[in-house]
Parts: C-alpha cells; structure tokens; sequence
C-alpha cells in the first residue's frame, strides 16, 4: 500500500541544490521531504567544481554552514590569466573587495548531509521511478518507490525539482510553456588530477596555441589540472606522460623561472562542454533550481555557484508561498533567469576566449582580448566581478 | 621625359590619413611629396566617418588642425545604448574623463587640404599607374603619370602608403612576409542621410529583433541613420517609408514619449561590415597607415581614429628614420598593430553585440551583455574607454 506523507515543499534531488534548499526552508520553519533517485554515498562523493563565489561563502556563513570551509578551505584574492611569454594576477579583492574560496562541493557535500542529519531531515535515497503530479494545483505530489520496493507519495504545496538535467523534473515543465536554448563546443576538457602540492598559489588559466589548460588544486597536496581537447577523445588516448608533457608545455614550465612539478596521477576523465537554459524555471507548483535548468561550461566556475543562487531565491519564495503570498514565487523565474543568462554568458565569454580554435583571426581577437583583459582596470573588473560573483538577487 | 622629385618621404594617398602624415612631417621639419589616384574634389567629399576620439582631438589641437572642429563640431559626453523597452546614457566623460567630437571626415579632409596648401606642401592630384619600387633599399621611389600624361618618379628615403584597401601600397608589401586576417559579417549597413533636426542630443545605437539601428547626426540640421540590412540588399529594395517606418519601429519612437522626427531623405547607399587586418605594417621603407592595412566595420566608429593613430606613430618613427635613427621606425609595425588588434576586437565586439542574427542562444547573449554592458560601471567603462579612445601609442 502507498505510504502518503504530507509536507510543504517535496524537494526532487540530494545534491548541493536541494540540500541546501531544505536547509534553508527550514531555517524559515518549512517542512521539506527530500527525494534522491542515488544512494547517500554516491551523491557525497560525486566530484564537481571546486570554486565558491563571494555570495556563495556569505550566504553559507549566514546559515551556519562555513565552519569547515574556514577551517579546510583556501581563500583565493583571484587568479592567474595567462598567455605564451606572460602571465598576470588579476586581483579580484583590489578589484571589487571580493574574493573566491577553493573548497570541493565534495566537502560542500559532506557539509550539507551533516547539518540536515543533525536536524532529523527526511531524505529518501535510492528512490525509483520518481514522478511529478497534479502540479498546476495548489495540491502536487511526487511519487517513488523505495529500495524495498514500497510506493511512497508525498503531497506538498510546492515541488522544487532539484535534481539535474538527467532528472525528471526539467521534462515536467509543460511543453506548452517550455523553450531551451543550447550551445555545444567544438572541444572538451579532459581532467587530470594528481597527488602532488599545487605549483600555484592561486588557479592559472592558460591561453595557448595547442590548447586551453588549467591549474586549479584540491588540497594541499592535490592538483586538479584541465587539458583542452577535442570531442570525442577518450582518456585512454593521454598517457601520463603525455598529459605531463602537455601541461608544462601550456602552463609555460620554464617561463621566468615558473616550473610545474608533476606527480602521481590518480584519476583522468572527460567533460563535455555544453551551454543549456531551460524557461521558464517555473509552471504551476513546480520551481527548477539548478542543473535542472540550465548547464555552463565549467570556465567561469559557475556551475555550483548559480544552483546555490537559485535556492537563495527559492527558500524565502517558497517560504511565502506555502503561506499564501505568491509574489515572489511569481516574480522566481524571471529574477532567477537575469542571473542565469549573466552567468550564461560570462561562462561563454570565459570559455571562447581561452579555447583554441581553428580561425587565425578569432586567435588575435582573444589574444588582443587577453591583453586588454589582464592591463585595463576596466577589463580586469569585469572578469573579476563576474568570476567572484554578483550579489544574490542580481 | 621623367620629372624627377627627390624628397624625405613619398606620400600614397591624400585621404585623413596622408595629409595628416605630411603635416606631422612639415612640423618636425621634413619634407613629403604626396600622391593621390583621385581629385581633390573627389578626396574633399568623400563621405566617411564622424566621430572623432578623445586622443584624435588632442592631437589634431597640438598641432593647430582643431580650430573649426572646435567650433563647428559638437561634442557628445557619451552615447545612448538600448534595447526594447530600455535606453541607458553612458557618459564616457564620467567614466573615463574622456569625450568624443562629432566632426564628419569631409570637414576634416577640407581642413587638412586648407592647412597643407598654405604650407605649400606639393601634392599630385589624379596621379596614374601609381607603383613603388625599391622598397628594400634606402632609396626607394614612387613613379605615377600626371594628368598631362607626364610621367613623373619621386625618390625618397621612404614611403607612406596611406592609399587605402584598393591602393597599390598594400600589395607592394613582399609576399614572402605579407599575411592577412579577415571577417565578413553577414549583414550590411542601409545608410540614411536626411534633411532633419535629430531627434537626440548623442547618438543611439539601437538593439531592435528586427535588426540594428543608429542614429548618428552630421549637424543641427542633417541626421544620419543606418540600419542593418541582409548582404547584396539594394538601397532601392528602401523605399522611404519602409525606411521611416523601420527606424521608428528600431529606435524605439513613442517608447517613454521619445519620438523620431521624419524628414527628406537626400541620400541613402549599402555599406559592407568587413574586419581586415594586413601584417607587417612595415617592410624596408615601405610603411603602411590607416585603411591601406586594416578596415573595421563601422560599428565601433574606429576606422579614421585608427588612422590618426597610426600616422601620429609613424611620424616621428620617419622624422628618425632620415635622420638616421631607425629604432622607432623599426618598432613600428608591432607597436601600431597593438592598438589595431585593439580596435579591430572592439569593433568585431561593439557588432556583434549589436547586430542580430538566427541563433536565439546568441540573442539571450547579446540582451545580458547589453544590459550587463549598462549597468556594471565596469562593464560601460570598458565601452567607454575603447569609444573614447585608448591613448596614442597604447
């Protein structure tokens, strides 16, 4: 028989979204039910971005969330934008008084089950055939099976699909007010991460005729690395050495002194890069936060910083609208789409100028881009106020 | 019998470009002989550009060329930047201390020729079968046939090729350096001139689904319009209601009661929007400036600031250069095409932001960089300080 449970808000998706959504909603005093078609230990150990934003960290802070992050995370003034014979720190706390912070959304993760363990949030792990109900009424639901096999429902005045662009939630939207955009790039990152300490105090983004690289780090001792490369490569076809040679080549091992120490490498994959905005983030009771509405390429390291955007928006929406004040759900689409489309840009911004490609004038357009980038106040502060983030709301 | 000249620099090209070269000679006191394919009735009404930048100004002042543009030309703090529903001032003054000059190119021209004539600077109008010779050597020469059908060399220790795309300077650059970058924009520029008050106090450049429109102005009683149109359009496919109704319809009229004045339409051409870049600038004694290596679309109003820019470098590089110094003749090619590329990205940028096409994903790009570009003082000082103008030598 189908076990009925009854809430405010049924939160589609465990991930950093919808876990920090129950969060939040529950520092507003609603009831939220979580539903996560994985197991706990599959969605804590999922390796995503690594780069949290100013409004990111402050709004973490003012929900008592920061405590590891301060403690085990690494606060970045900015980063370093590279071209072959020069390289330049663009200071974003001179820039724009703000700063990034280097903190896993592994560790983000950990953070977020933690502190909703702690408070007895119910999460339903490794539910099947997750399915969305009744949303044009002020009565939805969402269905599920659990791992024994018994039918759940959970009624709700809100769902809030949390759960990616290969969950059910963006297809729930009705086709009636649906419209996507898209965007596919002719290359992709393949990712390398190795057990030595960073060369770099602080991620390099190389421009470079064979190709885009990146230094980003995990810890101390681990180095997180990007190589460009084109689609369809498989990870098989970089050797370690291969990638070692590769990166000190792009990253300009040897150029005023700067050496790239190599290491053991632990893990290689590859990401596609895709641009991808799903509207309206809303129909009826049903809100998308996150992947489940739009995807950027990881360049401008938005990706998490844009899904914890949306549920800043969400929570005191939702919170007012499980108490009979519509507007801001009302007004949720719109002013979460300004965000997205910024972000969506600046990540397209980021990723055309650093990515090599095969038109000889597109190569000076991004290095005269580059150049005025790294040496004009003006140029600097956009890319620093874009990458360090817009406030909440923006 | 050839008539033989001998002189420091030969001069191709009597266009903004080579006048002001001459002058700049004559004042460091070295002499030039200019030569020029057309008439000078033909070179005098030439109609071109019209906003003048901050530095260009300067320098026109500093060497007493600015008298009638100070008091004929109009300048403008900024320019209107809009989309449907929104116009934004940026004031390039506030935002970066620097203004811009409405003067038409034909009023320069006629200054330059004023100036030039009075010095007695010797110019060959009508020259034909204009070729360069020598150019790797420290005498090359110039030789043309006159009106009279006289053929005339001029000899010389170096020569400016100010001539433009379709002079022989360009081509006279050895094929064994000579490369070459372009773009071909798939849209055009229907130009407008009409017998009427603007309607605005500084230009607007509009972003309309329809397509791009400005409205530019020539002086208080004369507006300048253009609208983007398809490649291979005819101006007779614009009758001059379809044209009124387009820009009304663009420029946003009876949007917040601003309303567009109508009024006889007195001229209206096809422009191509094209970005070519021609590298080295320099080979031997051979220098080029202005069109002859690089065109811009007219976008980013660049084309003739470029070409100031260009002959206020490369005359003291010459004045060097005879007398013997040839460090800065020898940094010139690098130290021009710094600010080319420069301007040519901002030209490729201010287009393409501006100008619509098929894709909707670049559509929501172009609208959140339009009102990022608006909104973010970072984001209009960069407009800003690429209108206004970098300075010389930048």
């Amino acid at each position: 028989m189908t076990q009925i449970t009854t809430t405010d808000v049924a939160i589609i998706g465990a991930g950093p979204a919808g876990m920090l959504l129950s969060h939040l909603l529950a520092a507003q005093g609603v009831e939220s039910v979580v539903i996560e078609a994985r197991s706990q230990e599959y969605v804590a150990s999922r390796i995503r971005a690594g780069v949290l934003e100013h409004s990111t960290v402050e709004l973490l802070r003012s929900v008592g969330l920061a405590d590891r992050l301060e403690a085990e995370g690494d606060e970045h003034r900015g980063i370093h934008l590279q071209w072959p014979g020069e390289r330049h720190h663009l200071d974003f706390v001179d820039l724009t008084g703000r700063s990034v912070w280097i903190y896993g959304q592994t560790e983000l993760q950990k953070d977020l089950i933690a502190a909703r363990t702690a408070a007895g949030q119910q999460v339903h792990y490794e539910a099947a055939d997750v399915a969305l109900h009744d949303l044009r009424t002020e009565a939805p639901s969402v269905t599920f099976t659990d791992p024994s096999g018994e039918p759940h429902r959970v009624r709700a005045r809100a769902v809030a699909g949390c759960d990616g662009s290969f969950g059910p939630s963006r297809g729930a939207v009705g086709a009636d007010l649906r419209r996507t955009w898209e965007r596919v790039y002719p290359y992709s990152w393949l990712g390398v991460l190795a057990d030595v300490a960073p060369s770099t105090d602080e991620l390099i983004y190389a421009w470079h005729p064979d190709g885009f690289a990146l230094h980003s780090m995990r810890s101390s001792t681990v180095s997180r690395f990007y190589l460009q490369v084109p689609n369809s490569t498989s990870a098989d076809e970089w050797s370690h050495d291969r990638i070692w040679d590769a990166l000190a080549a792009r990253l300009g091992h040897g150029q005023d002194g700067w050496e790239l120490e190599p290491g053991t490498i632990t893990d290689t994959s590859v990401l596609p890069m895709r641009s991808y905005v799903q509207t309206p983030m809303r129909d009826g009771r049903l809100f998308l936060a996150g992947d489940a509405a739009h995807i950027v390429p990881p360049t401008g390291a938005k990706g998490l910083n844009l899904a914890v955007a949306d549920v800043a928006l969400l929570a005191p929406a939702l919170a007012d609208l499980v108490r009979g004040d519509s507007r801001q759900a009302d007004a949720y689409s719109d002013t979460a789409l300004r965000r997205v489309w910024r972000c969506t840009h600046f990540s397209w911004w980021m990723t055309t100028m650093l990515h090599t490609g095969t038109d000889p004038f597109d190569t000076q357009l991004q290095l005269s881009q580059l150049r005025w980038v790294a040496t004009s106040e003006a140029g600097a502060t956009g890319l620093a106020e874009n990458y360090a983030g817009l406030p909440i709301g923006f």
